[in-house]
């Protein structure tokens, strides 16, 4: 009898997804209802915005936890759960086991999918085993293993509906980033820039896993899917061979540009945007060039693949500024016009808010005062460089030359804000970004490319600025105008996706593993909850049974919990955050648990 | 400056420790003062009972997380923190971490101490890779590891103070009990009765950690420390070597008796109190005769190990019903008469009250209706059989040969209750018996002994008593009358350790997760709160701030959880245990948490 009970709620979902032409009809429809969380950023628009209010400004101090969950798995816990309805969905760090907890009978697991994956992969994971979080649609839940497998589950059962091998991991290809369901596609980056993977971007037929295009972030036109005329820069068309052309011989087949980040959609546009990562090596001498399209703002048509247009942030990247991060869809008004906007914060240091339909750049500017690289963005539309960061040549690691250690360079590596999400609430126009406030001394070296072996070419060390002692803030920015609205210190990064609610609030968590909760307009402090382990995944929100729940993945790791992750200790040991992050030992230790809070009965 | 005043804060406890003569004059000091929980029960008597009454029976339900804790570990969390001033100090299992934390700072980490071990002691830990806790005294933190080394650490620093490996690993010998700091004494027992080891326990000199005595579960008196004339059981003296002849040849050297248990003490009769474990092999054929002194309670004398009182409970065992289940120290009036009472529930499923100075035997009943091997216990003072019990032809498994499979014996071998530590209330007069209700089928082979190799001898699967699918109980029991005064039904084993409170509350975990709350008088579930994973620890509580606490570790495993622990699939796995306890991956998994509630401010 419960059996059925769970088969007929979930399997409302899978009708209404099963019924439409194409999955995102509904997904759309779904991601409207605020009572689920149907997609890892919540929407399309990746706004991790909900329209929930329950918990207030006002009654958020009485907030508790509600129920925890242990996922059995150590080190770094990236992502959040799923809600679609009684059901509740979440992934783990490699080994990458999906659960499925029913919350109508006290979170009794329905379902647990355990990939039998080759450990040799662990070691090409570059910052940590960990993964984004699946994907629904279509009935079916979609996870992306360590070892690049896409695998879609029976939403129901866990049965393997089917699965796709993406990549080779003895090549240093992994899979890292959740899915993204756009439309009848199953979307999946690839992990590796770390290891010369030459980064792509699939999407495969959600029905039966059959690739259906592929774009690669550089290469020939024929590869990256661009149209020499069709496919714009800053307004331009990009001319015949943008990418090769940039690009020492063949050094773009194994160029990086990998795309583990989160993905947007604008279902009206047809467009769906996402970011590539740095070029490889992270020694800027041996690649000489703009290293295209590495760093760069991509909009492609969610059908095809085709590029519609692209821009590149931060040409022949020098400091390892990876440019995955998300994008944030929004409407701004900007310079008195409306415009269809996407926000992006990159590593690099700058809040880019771009016009998504025509990738015109709109505004630029700096979301850590520390940053020292460059001065700012040419904004000057008439200037060779528009668009380009302004250098300080004092930061050039390339100028400075190999083997020699640039010093007290801002941001590090790990950038100003890595793939940790910000939120935006449409009410405050306010973007909510949990950010890095670190620097690093950068020492690039001469490197040899072989397959499967990290391709790195750098070494690294990662501290707070000059005079400072906090390595973090979470800060409130206003999009339309570029500027810090208020910041919040916080002792260590922030590494865990913020959320924002229609009550005013905004959540987030912390690497000491504080849930907290503070003011949408001020950034007051109004509630924080030392959950098992620090936090590096993204707060998201749900309401079942009447009842508005916060939930959190807790799970030290990532880039900045390596060293506790991994067990290193070396201070130049995990690309250089072993040493910043050591003081991490004394407030939390490596766990894997769900925390979901709620308001008292 | 912080680590100035924590060094005072510590420094008191250990002035107070270093300035007395025993370690134990301070400790029963200590252990008076409810705020604390110096001891693994929380005081030497062991009723697990706490004078704190903050959090009551009309206000419980407001019960909520205050701040939780990842220990990095996976597998089976027995055991409990201590918790002395600002300090609290817990361990986990293999690799056994010990952590020490600042209640006064957030929780601070002050020291982790992780020893580094060899891994091949994981596979002769018989029941999962536990620890079940760290004990105080002389102002250090005493640890019993795996691979049966006690280790003294500096309580403010966690530095090693002394060390003694007390035992060969590579035979079978191992630790998982707590230590016991008794006056000037640290006293362990030794786990290995599925290997072949000869139990004993072990007291060091706290202050440099060098053998003051040792005395054997059998063997020649001169091993046991038994005196035949000073020596009684059930008021006679045992006579000479009362152990050696009731083993055949040499057997006694291999004959098992660990000493795994929970130890108590009554410092005004200078006696410590612990029971032995089963005879190797679990093929009772192949060691005929009594095999004393396993199965036994005894009473020892602190100072020299001089055994005092002996009062086997099972001879010649034939279904792994272990002796070494806690013995709690009470006053109880008993057929008119006032005893100093030691009360004890048997892994056999019988419940004795006995007078702990003399050893007399006041009450034997069964605690849990399934048991069906024994009728009860033979009272009779003129009986041949006094103290022994009246066993049922049908369920012996040396009756019915070896290569037979007995079945539908109840209790299982992990009997009707195993470690899992029973609380007493003074005020109700009732303990609170968390236990199993789990019957077996039992087939004994003939096993030869290999020094470090598995000496088990007997296959097993577990089920629960026919016609039920409870396989736990969590009763109140008269210990003066010998009966149950209410029962709650639960899915599986309590395998957490009980804590009674003075406001009429009493606490439990259960193995799915849930510690819940229950009036004292009625049984009543008051509250309930699933913590990340499985409960096998020991429900404490203290005082900090002024406000009570109460917290509990999460990680299910031990023996009940080995299944989901170990990744064991096959029914008869984990000596039986993963059969009866397969559903268990249908409500949690694996996880090492230390949960701490509180009311809401």
């Amino acid at each position: 009898m419960r059996k059925l009970l769970l088969m007929s709620c979930v399997g409302t979902a899978a009708l209404m997804a099963g019924g439409a032409a194409f999955a995102n009809d509904d997904l759309v429809k779904m991601s409207q209802n605020p009572k689920d969380w149907v997609m890892p950023a919540g929407n399309y628009a990746a706004t991790r915005f909900s329209e929930l209010k329950q918990i207030t400004p006002e009654n958020v101090k009485s907030l508790a936890p509600a129920w925890t969950f242990s996922t059995g798995v150590l080190r770094g816990h990236e992502g959040a759960p799923l809600v679609i309805g009684d059901m509740m969905y979440f992934s783990t760090p490699f080994p990458n086991i999906v659960y499925a907890l029913d919350l109508a009978h006290e979170e009794k697991i329905v379902w647990k999918y355990e990939p039998k994956q080759d450990p040799n992969v662990i070691p090409v994971m570059c910052c940590d085993t960990v993964n984004r979080g699946v994907s629904y649609g279509d009935g079916k839940i979609f996870l992306h293993q360590a070892d690049s497998t896409l695998v879609a589950l029976d939403a129901k059962t866990g049965a393997v509906v089917w699965s796709v091998k993406d990549a080779d991991p003895a090549k240093g290809a992994t899979g890292t980033s959740a899915p993204f369901v756009m439309k009848d596609k199953v979307i999946i980056g690839v992990s590796g820039g770390e290891f010369g993977v030459r980064g792509y971007v699939a999407a495969y037929n959600i029905k039966d896993g059959k690739l259906a295009w592929k774009g690669y972030s550089m290469g020939p036109d024929s590869d990256t899917l661009i149209d020499a005329e069709k496919t714009t820069s800053l307004g331009k068309p990009v001319g015949k061979n943008s990418s090769e052309s940039t690009w020492e011989g063949d050094q773009w087949k194994i160029g990086g540009g990998a795309t583990w980040g989160w993905y947007a959609f604008d279902p009206a546009l047809n467009l769906m945007y996402y970011g590539s990562g740095n070029p490889s090596t992270w020694n800027p001498k041996q690649r000489p060039g703009d290293n295209k399209w590495s760093m760069t703002i991509w909009a492609r048509d969610v059908d095809t693949g085709a590029a519609k247009w692209v821009y590149q942030m931060t040409p022949h990247d020098e400091w390892d500024y990876d440019g995955i991060n998300e994008m944030i869809l929004t409407d701004q008004s900007i310079g008195g016009k409306e415009h269809k906007a996407l926000t992006h914060f990159d590593r690099n240091g700058f809040g880019y808010t771009l016009d998504r339909a025509t990738g015109e750049l709109l505004v630029a500017q700096k979301f850590d005062p520390a940053v020292n690289w460059a001065t700012g963005i040419d904004m000057d539309k008439s200037s060779k460089d528009y668009g380009k960061p302004i250098r300080v040549a004092k930061m050039s690691t390339e100028g400075n030359g190999e083997d020699v250690n640039s010093k007290g360079i801002c941001p590090a590596a790990l950038g100003s804000k890595d793939e940790q999400p910000a939120a935006y609430s449409p009410l405050t126009k306010l973007f909510y970004v949990p950010t890095n406030h670190v620097c690093m001394d950068y020492e690039p070296f001469r490197v040899s490319y072989t397959a499967g072996q990290p391709y790195v070419g750098a070494t690294l060390s990662m501290y707070p600025p000059a005079g400072e002692s906090n390595m973090g803030n979470f800060i409130a920015w206003d999009g339309a105008e570029g500027k810090i609205k208020w910041s919040n210190k916080e002792q260590f990064s922030v590494w865990s996706g913020a959320l924002a609610t229609a009550s005013g609030l905004v959540f987030y968590g912390t690497l000491e593993g504080y849930l907290k909760a503070v003011d949408a307009k001020t950034g007051k402090e109004l509630y924080k909850f030392k959950t098992p382990s620090g936090i590096i995944g993204n707060v998201m929100t749900y309401e079942h049974g009447g009842k508005q729940y916060v939930a959190i993945l807790s799970g030290v790791g990532g880039w900045a919990g390596i060293g506790l992750a991994a067990g290193l200790t070396k201070p130049q040991d995990g690309l250089g955050a072993v040493g910043g992050y050591a003081a991490l030992s004394n407030y939390t230790a490596l766990g894997g648990q769900l925390t979901v809070f709620a308001l008292p009965n």
